[in-house]
C-alpha cells in the first residue's frame, strides 16, 4: 500500500497503528475515532475489510477538512463525527459528506488495500479536498452503511450500568463503552460483582492492585497498576460489563 | 539503522515491515518480492542475515532503477527479478547487476545491519544509481549466492500438485507456492485429503468456513472467512501441501 | 502523539521502536541508550511512564545538541550520557542539562504522552536547542530523578562475574549487563553452571547450538545459532547471570 501511494503521489506517510485487531470493526472504529481527530488536515487510509472482494462499496468520507478512505462498512463514520466535534464549529468545516469510489475491475479480490484503497487515497490526496469530487471515480453516496459503537444502558434508579468491553489496549487496560462521568464523586464501584476503588490514575493504588478510572478516551477503564487489567478482571473485547454503585 | 542512515544522508525512510519472521530467508524473499516492486525508484535495505559476522559477503543489487542492499545470501534476487518483470521492459531498465560491498573491519560482528548495511545503503543513495559503482567499496560480484523460492511439482495426469507453505500471513491465511492458475474453473479442490470450495474471496463462504482462493500474490491461498486458515488446515510455513482436483 | 506533534509543528517523525516492553524502565533505558546516540541532532520523545498522572515531573534533557523529552524518572539519563560519550568531546557539545517542563492541568491523567510530552516535544523542537529554555513552561531541574542500569560484580580472583539479564531481544538473544571485555581470550565460559563456547558471532557454531558472544552493545550476550537463547539458557529479563571462567 505504501509503495502504491508513493508511486502515485509525493506525500508524507505517517503510520498510525500496526496492530489493530484483525477484522474487528468495533476496535478499529474506536481507535481511529480516538486518534485521527488529533491530526492536522490529512487523507486517512484505513482498510478494515472483512468483505474484501464482495460487492461492498468503497467510500471516501469528507469530514471538515479531512478525507477518510476505506470500505463502505461504516467504520470511518465515528471518526468523521469526532473530527467535526473536535473542530472549531465553523460552518465551513463541520459537514460530513460521503462519496462512493467506483473501482471497477481489480487485480486481486483479496487485497483491495493495495488495489483499490491505496490508489483512491493517492488520487484524492493529489486532487485535494474540493476538486476530488470531480474525479470520474467519485460520486455521492446517499446511503452509506451506518455503524455505531455499542452504547451502554444506564439505570440511575438501580444504580446500574450495563455496557461492554470495546477493546483491551496494549497494556492490558480494559476500555469499556461506559462514560467516565459515571465515576464522578464515587469512591468505589462494583464491576461484575467485585468492588474496586475509583482512582484518578494507575499509580494511586499499590502495584498489582485493581482500579477503575476514567481513561484518556473519557470512558470507564478497568486496570491494574503496572499489571494487566484484562487478566485481573477476566475480561476481553466484547464481554459484558455491569457496573453498580 | 535508521539513525546511521539519517546521520549520513538526508532521505525519507519508509518502513516496509516490522515483523518478517526472524532468520527466515524464504519468508523474506517472498514478502519482499511481493511488496518492493510496487515502490517507485528507491534504495531498499533488507537485512535477513543468519550468517552475520561470518565471511559471507555484502551485496548491492541493481534491478532497473532500484538498488537493493543486504547480505549476499540471495534473498534479494527474487525481488530483483520481480522488479524487472513489473517494469516497462525497456532495455534501459531491465538489467540486474550484482555488486559486492567491501566492508572491511566492523565495530560489531553481530549487528551488520547497523555497521555495514545501513552505511552502504546511505552511501549508494547519496551517490546514486550510476555513480555508486565508482565507490571504492564497490566492485562487481560475478558469482552471487543464488536463491530461488521453492517450486511445486504438478502432475496434470494424476491431477495432483505437491507444493509447500511459503508463509502464513498476519490474518492466518496460508500462502502456498502453487500457482493460482490451477484453481481456474475448479469448484472445489482437495487439500491434504480434505475437500474445500474454490472461492473468489473470503466472504463468499459463511463465517468460519474454509476455502481455497487465489491470493493477491496469484498463488493458491488456504483461508477461513474471518478466521485463521493456518489453524483450520493445521499448516505452517514449510509444510507440505498436496492439492488434488 | 504523532497527531499532536504534527498539529503543532512541521517535522519529520521517525519511529525508533514500537515494542519496548511496557512499563519497563531498565529495558527502555538500555535500548534508548543503544539506539539514540546513532541519530543526528534531534528531539527524542520517549514516554515510559508507570507514574502517569501522579505528581512526577516532566523533563527535557539537553545532551550536547540533542533534546530528550519524557517523564522525570531517569530513564533518559543513560542515553544522555551515551550521546555525550559518542560525541566529539568539544566543550560546546558535552554538557548535560536537565529542565523541568511545567505542565499544569491536563485533559487526561492516564495519557500524558498525548497531553503533556507530545506538546512539549513539539514546543522545544519549534523553539530550538538554545531558545527553548526561554519558554514559560521550562525551568532548570536541579534534582532530577537518577537512574542507572544495574552493574555486575566482578571477582577476578575467583574468576566470577555476577550480573543480570537486561533484556531479551527479538531474536531471543539474552543481553546481560556484563562487559564483553571479560570474554577476551576466553575459549569457553560457564553460565549459571553450564559451559558454552565463546564465539565471535552466532553462525560460528552449528545450528541450534549455544554460545556466548560480545553483542553489538559490547556486553556479554547468550545466544543460540538460528534459535532462541532465552529458551536454551532458561533466562529472562532481570534474571541473575553468574559467569565463571
Amino acid at each position: 500500500m505504501k509503495g502504491v501511494i508513493l508511486s502515485e503521489c509525493d506525500t508524507r506517510l505517517v503510520d498510525v497503528a500496526h496492530d489493530l485487531p484483525r477484522q474487528n470493526l468495533t476496535a478499529a472504529a474506536f481507535w481511529l475515532r480516538e486518534v485521527l481527530p488529533y491530526f492536522p488536515q490529512a487523507v486517512h487510509l484505513a482498510v478494515i475489510d472483512p468483505g474484501v472482494g464482495t460487492n461492498r462499496r468503497a467510500a471516501v468520507v469528507r469530514a471538515g477538512d479531512h478525507l477518510l478512505v476505506g470500505p463502505d462498512n461504516g467504520v470511518l463514520l465515528p471518526t468523521a463525527r469526532a473530527i467535526i466535534e473536535a473542530g472549531d464549529g465553523s460552518t465551513a468545516t463541520n459537514a460530513i459528506d460521503v462519496f462512493e469510489w467506483n473501482y471497477g475491475d481489480t487485480p486481486s479480490s483479496t487485497f483491495h488495500g493495495r488495489d483499490v484503497f491505496a490508489p483512491a487515497a493517492a488520487a484524492v490526496h493529489e486532487t485535494g479536498l474540493d476538486a476530488f469530487t470531480d474525479l470520474a471515480a467519485v460520486r455521492p453516496l446517499p446511503d452509506p452503511v451506518e455503524f455505531e459503537l455499542p452504547t451502554p444502558s444506564i439505570n440511575e434508579e438501580t444504580k446500574t450500568a450495563v455496557g461492554e468491553v470495546l477493546v483491551v489496549d496494549d497494556f492490558g487496560n480494559v476500555i469499556t463503552n461506559i462514560s467516565g462521568t459515571l465515576l464522578e464523586e464515587l469512591e468505589r464501584v462494583t464491576v461484575n460483582g467485585e468492588t474496586v476503588p475509583v482512582q484518578p490514575t494507575y499509580a494511586t493504588v499499590s502495584q498489582n492492585s485493581r482500579l477503575a478510572t476514567v481513561g484518556s478516551h473519557e470512558n470507564v477503564e478497568l486496570a491494574v497498576n503496572t499489571g494487566r487489567g484484562d487478566e485481573a478482571f477476566r475480561l476481553e473485547a466484547g464481554d459484558r460489563v455491569e457496573l453498580t454503585w
